[in-house]
């Protein structure tokens, strides 16, 4: 009775808002079915997008046409770039967010998209043939809709159990239900799932607290934004977010509720997230450090709700209210409502494709955290790709992947599908080899031309990124040839008291120096100056960043290509892994069950040995 | 171990923020429990407040301080003033809000209130010593809250049970939990309760309706606005509304879900409004007519949800889309979720004193839905009602109530403490004696002196309307005094087509010929028009009803001050009725349970006859 839709997208939170509007911008008709349509795009935890790593997906995700960067851009009320005294590898935006907004915002972007049409409803159940063959799903009025395929973004909801402290109540998230059914059927046809857990803090009356007993943390005096298109502006005015500290005192409170704590009394089977971990946890794994720190970060521009970050936990609600009164600046503190943690279902992303489709269902797509992962970069980013592959699967065009070396989504799709994980996959710096090339400022130069051959970048930002590229290298060109006279550079560098030029050199050597900036170099010769000035300032650092890390980007571009070479190295569809005997059982087994598709793959699935990349490599030369 | 309460308020609805709001005002320290924060004051129904009586009961909130009307001022795409072309008596105000704004607006206003805490949870027990001293309530989480008072206002949530079709499932409101624990134990402390029911129509996306098919409804060319007060404005920009109608075709397609209609077929057990029927009651109770009217109404100022107001409906959801796809406008319709009903428990009115503190238990009031009653407005104004008196029991002072003569606020309790009610209560202009008196456009004459010795009108408003009030006196007496010539004034009232003076009279008498309104009158003599211009336009409208309609008003006034002899004559407390032989059984019974305070009261028990009356007064003289 209702229309066919190309895709169906199953739950709105982080995940689902980019999937659907990836598949429907891309030409996909889409039906994004959610539990509650007020809670579109809700922030569960913290109201804060980005961060180390995060920061830099969410670029990625900008670059390659998704909706995050903007959402953020249009709804922060603090920007920072963090580690900037660090190389630029590790700078890392960050913004915090007005939570309403923010989850307005989005509702409001899908709404604009007119291929995407909505349903509030609980899916209880996907639509499947003979065991394998997925025609849509049916919801719990008893609806049902059909579609070419279907991306699940459940997120914390299937079989959600709240606890705090010895109590525990079937939830999604404090104040909302969880979903059932579509574990147990997804079981029932064969595939395997988990348990994990993560946790908030509580929140708290802003008017509570005693602001003069903790530091204050401003947002960047000049502050950047997310997003590279021109549709946002950075913020003029910012709220600031404070900092205190947990003491000896409030760690002697906490561990009185450690009885009662559901995590360590076992009464939470799921697994947490090792590095985002609870207060209870960070007391008792770091019993020798004498103090936490608290972010008192503000939950919108109006609101006096605060969320207490670093602060999560699930003991007893009477021991976190005590506990937190002995923090400088919570002596007074009033809880809106206790931290909490809840588990959930999730199912282990090697049962998935590069594409994010699932291996035993054809069409039937999984992204956020019912992977396996935590947070909302993660989720949203992993919602765009399956967005993306499953409008491609529709519309029979090619796969759309991302490797290692091309971004922290590649490397984030690429761990969960070969490597698993145990416990809630966060993403970090450390995770990529190629830190040097998936900088935050260059993610466009990386991915926008993917994203506009795709069509998902629009054709505007395509020419912006376009008229960028080539200024850098017009720039860079330059700044390359240029020669610096010491007539010219010396005196200015002596005022500066910086170490004068031996002999004229070319300007791309000096910038090199570590304590000469572009701005600099640009004062070293009036004639050079003249010429930088038709640059603007992302252009200009930009090619600094390029030239003065040359030597690094180049030897990881040589790096990657190089493993490129394994990633091209074909392994033929279902091949039998077990038929090459020389293989380490391990190996055997492991290839079997994920059925890599490159040698590359193969070669970062865990318990497969380099020997075993060699052997298969002869066989297959063969 | 969390601090003591004066009041606490369980749940943030509508009755919910107005009693926190009141009682905080007051000066008590509130604590507002909700099940979450992030739907206090969400419009369950229809996104707009006020219409016929409605409007009247929001204008007296906002008269003896309460917020709702600016609330709604604030958060207005669309303001009309019904009944424009009938008496002054029947002017409605009505507004469309954008419903996210409105939550917004509210939750915003709370958090201002010093005075008020909030925590996020269910209430699911109160805490009652030896069967009747309240002590406070124990939540979900097992959390326990003490207070002097405790305010109920738990809509439809408790025991609520959702359904569409064949279909039914618990919940408070789509995508959200019901609540449990209340009902079991009131009745166990020996309360009475029922079950209700009312429903809701789709909402449809905007983007699939044929706006050209429909007839638009714009708001009124100089839209008003419901606060008396200066800190809202009227409108500048407004959206519109559109109407289409059903036919013989949409009611055939309707009737084809009868037989799986939760109502028809007695799945539902609870008393439906009779006022705010279903479509399928409309065609069914009304077979004779061929179409209804439907109000397409936006749900805000962005979002193109649409409420479909007229079409509400519990037919299952594949009937509705069907019927739906046949009315002109919705060929194309997509609905974002389907109408359904909804059944909850509420506890008959009768066991409340007129100040909505519970019989049975000192110190606990009912207020809203819980108390039979239907609509925001009926539950908003008794809200602030419990608020006040909560405030004023703790406190000590002096019960606060309102007479039929007073406000339909006291029209609405008093018919709901004395008559109780079979189905869900609603306010309708029929259910007042003194329609003359109760107008729009005086309740802050009426009531702002009220609200300011109870301390909740701030004096700025007293002052506001002390003003008006001078001015309004010294118009009338300006008016009464003033003598028009008939020189001065018949070239003007010739030139209008109007009938001339037949000799000089005062303005007054002038003003009472319905052809002449105050505007006419003042340019009937240029010294008239001079001294009337110092008179804003309020003043100048409400001297107009005043001197227009004074002899209804008059009539009505004397009616009333009779009718308040009976109020005055006390019944003393824990008068034994049965003792009073000569009654008849059913009043001696009725009146043993509701145990009137006055003879007033008692005349209106529903079952008390006139002569009941007479000889309760004979036996009281004695
Ligand atoms: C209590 C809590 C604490 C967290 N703490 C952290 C933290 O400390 N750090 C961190 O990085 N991340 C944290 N997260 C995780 C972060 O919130 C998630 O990773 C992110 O929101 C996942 O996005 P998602 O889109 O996968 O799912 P979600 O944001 O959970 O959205 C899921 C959506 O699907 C809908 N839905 C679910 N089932 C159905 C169904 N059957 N039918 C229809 N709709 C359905 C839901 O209504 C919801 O809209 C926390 C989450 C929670 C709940
Ligand atoms: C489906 C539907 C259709 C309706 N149709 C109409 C209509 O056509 N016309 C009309 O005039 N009115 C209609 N109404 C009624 C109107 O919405 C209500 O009259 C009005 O909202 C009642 O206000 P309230 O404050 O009493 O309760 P609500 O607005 O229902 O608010 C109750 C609040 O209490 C909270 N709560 C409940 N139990 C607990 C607990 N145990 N612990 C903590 N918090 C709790 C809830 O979370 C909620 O915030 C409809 C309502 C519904 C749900």
């Amino acid at each position: 009775m209702y229309q066919d839709y190309d895709v169906i997208v199953v739950g709105g939170g982080h995940a689902g808002c980019e999937a659907a509007h990836a598949a429907a911008t891309l030409g996909s008709r889409v039906l994004l079915i959610t539990m509650n349509m007020n809670t579109i795009a809700q922030m569960s935890c913290n109201p804060a997008m980005g961060g180390v790593a995060k920061g830099q997906i969410i670029r990625e995700i900008d670059a390659l046409g998704g909706m995050s960067g903007i959402i953020t851009d249009k709804t922060m009320i603090q920007f920072r770039m963090l580690n900037r005294s660090k190389g630029p590898a590790m700078w890392s935006p960050r913004a915090q967010s007005d939570r309403m907004r923010f989850a307005e915002e989005w509702r409001l972007a899908l709404e604009q998209n007119l291929n995407v049409d909505f349903w509030q409803d609980m899916v209880t159940e996907l639509i499947v043939e003979g065991n394998d063959i997925l025609k849509g799903v049916r919801t719990s009025i008893g609806v049902e809709f059909y579609a070419k395929s279907v991306v699940l973004t459940n997120g914390t909801f299937l079989n959600g159990l709240i606890h705090i402290g010895e109590k525990q109540f079937g939830g999604g998230r404090a104040g909302e239900r969880s979903a059932k059914g579509i574990t147990e059927q997804l079981i029932e046809l064969g595939f395997e799932s988990g348990r994990m857990k993560t946790g908030t803090p509580p929140r708290v009356d802003g008017r509570s607290l005693n602001w003069e007993a903790m530091e204050e943390q401003k947002g960047d005096e000049n502050p950047e934004k997310f997003s590279f298109s021109d549709e946002t502006k950075p913020l003029e005015n910012q709220r600031s977010c404070h900092i205190t500290y947990t003491n000896d005192k409030v760690h002697d409170i906490l561990k009185t509720g450690f009885e009662k704590s559901p995590m360590f009394q076992g009464r939470i089977k799921g697994l947490g997230p090792r590095y985002c971990p609870s207060i209870e946890d960070k007391i008792n794994r770091f019993a020798e450090r004498e103090r936490h720190q608290i972010f008192v970060e503000p939950e919108g521009w109006n609101t006096v709700e605060i969320y207490v970050n670093g602060f999560s936990t699930s003991l007893p609600e009477d021991v976190q209210y005590k506990a937190m009164q002995l923090i400088p600046g919570f002596e007074n503190a009033k809880i809106f409502r206790p931290g909490y943690a809840i588990e959930y279902d999730f199912f282990p992303p090697t049962q998935l494709k590069a594409t994010l489709e699932t291996k035993k269902i054809e069409n039937l797509f999984f992204a956020g955290q019912i992977n396996g992962t935590t947070g909302y970069e993660e989720a949203a980013s992993q919602g765009m790709m399956a967005g993306i592959n499953a409008h491609n699967k529709v519309y029979e065009k090619e796969a759309f992947t991302l490797s290692r070396s091309d971004a922290y989504i590649g490397v984030l799709i690429d761990d969960l599908i070969n490597k698993g994980t145990n416990e809630p996959y966060r993403m970090f710096t450390s995770r990529a080899e190629y830190r040097i090339l998936l900088r935050q400022d260059n993610a466009d130069m990386r991915l926008t031309p993917m994203g506009y051959k795709l069509g998902l970048t629009s054709e505007d930002r395509y020419n912006q990124y376009q008229t960028k590229q080539a200024n850098i290298d017009s720039l860079t060109q330059l700044v390359n040839d240029f020669s610096l006279k010491t007539k010219d550079a010396n005196p200015i560098l002596e005022e500066k008291g910086l170490k004068p030029l031996a002999q004229g050199m070319k300007a791309a050597q000096v910038l090199k120096r570590p304590e000469i900036d572009i701005t600099t170099l640009s004062e070293l010769s009036p004639e050079l100056k003249e010429k930088m000035e038709s640059f603007n300032q992302k252009e200009l650092e930009e090619t600094e960043i390029l030239l003065k890390y040359e030597t690094y980007i180049e030897k990881e571009e040589k790096l990657a290509g190089k493993l490129n070479s394994l990633e091209t190295f074909k392994i033929p569809e279902l091949f039998d892994f077990k038929s090459v005997t020389a293989l380490s059982a391990e190996g055997r087994e492991k290839m079997n069950a994920i059925q890599p598709k490159t040698l590359g793959q193969a070669s970062r699935i865990s318990g497969v040995t380099p020997s075993d990349i060699s052997i298969l490599m002869v066989h297959l030369q063969k």
